[in-house]
């Protein structure tokens, strides 16, 4: 049984991870690290601080995702009382992400920004199909939520580097935007990645290949945010018994 | 029996129409109508003639797909042999649009520059859903093969406009056809129509009208070219016992 | 300002209906009914009530998302202080549908099981493209959830028949749930409602139209059950002024 | 520039092969073998033979799409004027399978009753993913022309074969036709393969994965029977300069 520390257990994802490691066979939560103790509620056999010591202490592995800050004190205690980490918190500064490297070198730490397992599956599909089918035209569909403000989405840039990797393409030089007007044909290497907005759609991607007579659509979507919870957990498993070092969520994959 | 004249039998439209009409009930070709009748080969019980007024007299009503110019001969024939016809041919100019509307004062005429079923009933279904569904977001997605030259679709343009029409909007407001960079919340108002393009698509259409909690796409897919014939043959049939006027494919579908 | 009392307000969909009102336009909540209402914590403005008179008499409209037994009480009580209501309780018996129909003698009751606008509408649009697509196949895949029990869902079966309606066709003579083996072409009236089950889909349910040369697809998809609590609001806020008598969520879309 | 022997010139996809291969970079057509060349109407470069021997002097390497019996010919006679050899054709009874077996002792042999690209790549994704998204249920649609007389496809069960190899399980036990009535939870191990039937549909599979919070939906269509003409003129490529041996479109597309 694999007892698990989690940090920032009153943030969004953190109250998913609480919940969904009830159900988790062979982890569980035994400490949690938040600023205030008192406000904090949970099964009493669970140890609640607001000490990182203590908190690592109980624990066998950490998984954070917390602020920046929070993230950077967590980095500096661990070195003192090594855990294998995973660490999701989004927004870390050059400074943060040193001190992440140098927890690596004697912990295990996995880093990610999208703890989806299927995004960090769909990678390697698409630049797999990239590579192999050549000649096929590559088209990127996007859709998320009206509130959102970027486009395209952090998600459908990667996979478009992805898809153009499998091809030696730069994708600065590939990317399309938008088609309107007298455009002429399509030019081969190409890749059009375009985003659409509207109702509450957590995030909805797909890669298509095209050719003559058959084309292959590849399609990840997001149904909640239960999603970046569950690939922490894996992660976590995963991470329990390897040696120090820095690795990503597709090692956690063993896909490379 | 219903014997239909066609006209234009050699174009490709043309050739599908005859096959087409092969396993039709209660309509077969009757006459052909081809500029050099020795290149045409068809079963001897079909009048094959490059006399206009031969052409008319052997059929009971007429289905055209040909060029511009042949389709004015048509018309003009057609106001001194009448005869409900179903006129498929595109780009006529505005001389040719003024005979085709003297010809429908004493034929019924039905013009239609895509005479697939299917598009037809579904911009009525978008112009409900987008009077409806106040609130939800519109969003149009259309794919078409790598060679076409244009962009967005006719079909999306003309979708896009039975959407806004059922709010009111003028489309050429509120037409988006690309995001990219920081673009801020989307708003309200807005209608997306993206194009994609690759391999050899027909032609695909996707209205979709997203909201928080639900959404609802309405898709149209091109298989074939065939469409365009299995429309007209089903227009035909609809315009045999009509009165003069000058109808469009959404009459046929009786849905107006 | 149409005042509302939510009925049912700790549960599920009340929550969901108390937190959208907040952002509704022209509508507000005034009163709340609870069972026990000292577990309960909202706006001071906001008068919560396990009395059923003083719940009626503090708003315009009640919302009810409680389950049999209360509705019931709720009926009874209403006949009293007649107020439009918008009833989305699942699973009534047979008196208390008598009693709900006593009670549309005399105030509007608007009653739905699902209260989705989406699926609503879908359900006109099948009817529609089902009577106008002649000769076109009709396929239903519908997706939900992997603790579902039941399939094909509720919702699925009722677009069969809006389907078979389209038709004249009676679908328990012309439904299909599963193929395999040498099943032979398929008949022109079967129509295949096919339920696929995972993950945690809230609900997705496509109609498919296939014809030689193209075919259409409408699907609704459900991201959320505020879908529920949206279309309660709508119904309230069109029920309002509203003569007695009952209604469905097809009225209030004023599709009929 | 590889010459190409066309073997069944005159059938459906050796017409395709003759078309796709004037646009294909590196390749000719410089043989056809056809049972009667007085009906064949070709470029006068090319060879037009019903002589086996002199058909395989005038190439380096052969496609064939023929019948059974006209392969087990060209197997046997190839023996003795060895060419790498694109096997496409159907149907081989055990002993035209045993003397490809032989002929593939002396010369490359690409042998594949699907030649399409894109199907061969979808067997690999749907592994990779199957075996990496431990814990997510797998379901699988197939969409063919209302005339298609089996269910589910070919192409389907070995989808839902090389899912079901993924995890070790015997898709014989696990797969699902259907699902109907009180049908209780999903077990986690089944796999449903459900057969959609309409229209004019060439050929349409999803697989999918689905997990709590997100989901993977792999889809390929292919749109026309060019995609196997245009798989067999990649495998010919591919085949031109290997070493004697049985090769399968996989080894083609270098994923093995």
């Amino acid at each position: 049984m694999i007892k698990v520390g989690v940090f920032g257990a009153s943030g969004r994802v953190g109250k998913l991870l609480i919940e969904d490691l009830k159900s988790t066979q062979g982890m569980s939560v035994s400490s949690v690290y938040v600023r205030n103790s008192l406000d904090f509620t949970i099964d009493p056999s669970v140890l609640v601080t607001s000490d990182m010591h203590t908190f690592l202490n109980g624990c066998d592995i950490v998984i954070d995702f917390s602020l920046p800050e929070a993230c950077e004190s967590l980095l500096e205690e661990a070195v003192k009382t090594p855990r294998p980490l995973v660490i999701g918190t989004t927004g870390l500064n050059t400074h943060q992400l040193n001190l992440l490297k140098q927890a690596s070198e004697v912990m295990p730490v996995l880093y990610a920004t999208n703890m989806s397992l299927g995004v960090a599956l769909l990678n390697k599909l698409v630049y797999q199909a990239s590579k192999t089918l050549e000649g096929f035209d590559i088209e990127i569909v996007e859709m998320h939520h009206r509130h959102k403000k970027d486009a395209p989405s952090g998600t459908a840039l990667t996979l478009s580097e992805s898809a153009a990797a499998g091809r030696n393409l730069d994708i600065d030089k590939v990317r399309v935007s938008g088609r309107d007007g007298n455009i002429g044909e399509r030019s081969s290497d190409e890749i059009a990645v375009m985003a659409l907005r509207g109702g509450d759609i957590v995030g909805r991607h797909t890669v298509g290949f095209y050719n003559d007579g058959e084309f292959i659509e590849l399609n990840h979507t997001a149904t909640s945010r239960n999603t970046f919870s569950k690939g922490a957990i894996r992660a976590g498993k995963w991470l329990a018994d390897k040696e120090a070092g820095l690795y990503s969520i597709s090692d956690c994959l063993e896909l490379n």
